[in-house]
């Protein structure tokens, strides 16, 4: 059983946590444990071996922290995610693989596509694909026929795998928080559109990746993984978009095992991630 | 202030912990805990806001611990060390530095070396160095000779920085749990004399690199920190040496930093290490 | 178009060769060139902005060469490959993603299993699958019903993508440089069954993966690739494991990409890999 | 001997060049060559067994080649550096002590330094160190005074070993080609002051260090060699300043290693680097 916790820092958290784990005869296999000096922010994560009662349990550790505290207790191991897309099939794929062998560690609800290139592939799988088109409608119509969708399913995360449309700041808010998206360079080097062109012509030495939560601002927010491929002079901005993508693959299957662990809190524009 | 314990695992230890630490008014900044569930082993490492009395939180810890806890309260920042050489200047020079600048975060007491090669940069740097030869005497009158310099100075670890002898199974009891190693390959590949060579002959594609606390095996002994850098058919047994000498360097100075932390427990044949 | 040649080394084989492509109006892209003094052998890789006809530069450049040399000359940028598994779907699903993309640079001809657990994976992708179990028959039988079905498909390469039958030197000799395996360990580290037991017995902190043609020693044979991820002590020996299936399929993957893009050599029990 | 050409593209040109060493009886060990299509711009590296008249063979050469062509036959195995410095030792320390044990490649003919933090740790090495202080004096006058001390020694390269003052396009011009800068970021990421601050308040999960060729720009130039290290949330500006130190170090020595053994060419704002 995982125990998750965020709250402001105080004296005497943990001995007032592990003090209601040890009486429920609750043994810790691992726990880590951070704290935020500046902004005074508390974190924790703790692999119980027995299981309990989640409601129970929860209540015991309200009672002794914090009122702003968010707690999480036995989450469930199964994440819900709604994935979205646009034509290119590396990230998708890995993940239909990982979940159709169950070591993905969630549940694929659906994949919506603005293009349908990667409608055969999902049907391969058995996996629910809806085509919803950008295009001859407002950005205003599309998001809303993206929630609808959404909504239907009800999902935890909702996975931007290169879907390479430009969410706008209501539909992020709405979502704020579940919302992953692997982002094809290390951040914050080459924002924006053609980050390999501009890494080619930059003359980099090494290409890199970023999975983050996306907040308002564009190519923003909370980063959750982040790795790197090494390039030489011989890579033409073709090449290393192919590179590129191998690493995006494997930053964003990192992202989502963190996330779906409950391994990954979110404050302010920042994560802390207890690998 | 920094607490570490090692002790037999059993329920309510953490709460226990942190209620004696809470009780003291210490705030804790991170804590690290993991619990080996095949040994049947608990290890915490805990960073303290505040400074405390330290036999006195020692004391009050101890009455809530198992009876074979091992408890460092507020080790001192800077540990003693004695540096072993052959010929080999890498790992030397670079101790050399970080001591000379401050951020080896211990005290180099003095190097001994089975060759001269060596003095000329000691002294440039002002540490006392040893000749202690080898050579027209057997094995038991070189280690008495070592020990007795080292006992003078009675360091917390003896670091082998490239040391080319062999130690015999008394001397490496005598300072069991101090002795760092730095291995010349990705242990347990190419154990032995000439892994370069090794290396080159079975093609490898990475050299690698093994800090480790060394025991009455040779070779053997609890693995600290481990690393890689690629090679090519390109390189010569030769090169490869050259690439290793890069990996050892940097490898070893990250084990010292971890070790010189309290961030490494030992315990059969294993490190576990609070990065 | 490509050519690569292999031979003994002598003085002007570059000014030959070259000379030969220049009479041809052949422009060179890139160029890499590497002679092992040792073996005193010449390997050459040329990619040249146009395209010629094969036989007749083939013969062009006999007449200038030595011997011995083996000379391909626009090899075709699609190889054939029949794929060799047992029950673990990792390298396998990585492998027919990539080829149902069309970005592995082979055609799948077959994939053959000793059991049936990844046959449907097969069927959802279109690519026929042969179950042949080792079960109540002797080696002998086992391999012949192998050969049959591989020569039936005449591949250019037989990827045993965790295959985990050990298979008999007449199996090897018949296919030799033809057989590519991905070794769940940092080659010549933990050969043999149980790696990851063995590295967590250890207490290593890299994992790595190997990538190498089969000969006939067990887990020897020229290397073409190698990498490693790190792990920690609270890694269990399966969590190893499963940081040991991620680089498997990153190492596998990128070693058949270099044989399938012709920049692997292999000589005596080593490659000459020009990236 | 090494042998390096940059010019125009053309047909024929490794067939001319190559047809030269073999009339010369001069073998070749490894080659390296890449043609940058869209600019047009050849590079080769040679590697020769034997030794020969430099301005002979280049005379030779020179008749095969376009009249661009910048050739170096027979570079002298020793570059002669100016190493200038502020108040931080990490990248000097390496190169001194790489000097002082002749694994540099380079003479350090002496250090200039703004500061006097770094007189001690040359004079302990017999390097002739200057203070050159920027205070109570405009910029044409500091940069007047580092001139002229640089001129006296007529290095063939002045190498910025965390040397914190802007230099003026002027003193760029003058050196152009020659300047080669450690950058506290993986460049074009966090340019700029302060970098460490604003990789901390980004949250990211890497930290980089870019060595390159100083042009006009600042933090611009052709990018030598790019790396990173890995760091956490628990990481705060300050320890990611000190990650960030080891991965300078390691950057800059590794691009000095690439220049002085000439395996770097630069044109527009790239290089093409033979590792």
């Amino acid at each position: 059983m995982i125990v998750v916790i965020q709250c402001k820092d105080q004296v005497g958290l943990v001995a007032g946590i592990t003090g209601v784990l040890s009486k429920e005869q609750l043994n810790i296999v691992s726990l880590r444990e951070h704290v935020d000096k500046i902004e005074n922010r508390f974190f924790i994560r703790i692999h119980l071996e027995q299981d309990a009662d989640p409601q129970s349990l929860e209540l015991k550790l309200q009672q002794i922290l914090p009122a702003d505290a968010v707690i999480k207790v036995n989450p469930l191991p199964e994440k819900k995610v709604v994935v979205l897309v646009t034509k290119e099939y590396h990230c998708l794929a890995d993940i239909l693989i990982r979940h159709y062998f169950k070591t993905l560690g969630a549940r694929v609800l659906c994949v919506i596509g603005n293009h349908d290139t990667l409608q055969n592939i999902c049907q391969r799988f058995d996996i629910p694909f809806y085509l919803v088109s950008h295009e001859q409608k407002d950005k205003e119509a599309f998001e809303e026929q993206l929630t609808g969708l959404i909504d239907k399913y009800s999902p935890d995360y909702i996975v931007l795998a290169k879907f390479m449309r430009i969410l706008s700041p209501a539909f992020v808010a709405k979502y704020t928080g579940s919302i992953i998206n692997i982002h094809h360079s290390f951040l914050p080097a080459f924002v924006g559109a053609n980050p390999y062109r501009q890494a080619f012509e930059r003359g980099v030495k090494l290409i890199g990746a970023t999975a983050h939560f996306v907040t308002n601002e564009l190519d923003e927010g909370p980063i959750i993984a982040q790795q790197i491929i090494p390039v030489t002079h011989s890579h033409t901005a073709n090449d290393m978009m192919k590179s590129g993508k191998e690493i995006e693959t494997a930053v964003l299957a990192k992202a989502l095992h963190l996330v779906f662990e409950d391994r990954v809190f979110v404050y302010k524009n920042k994560t802390v991630v207890f690998e």
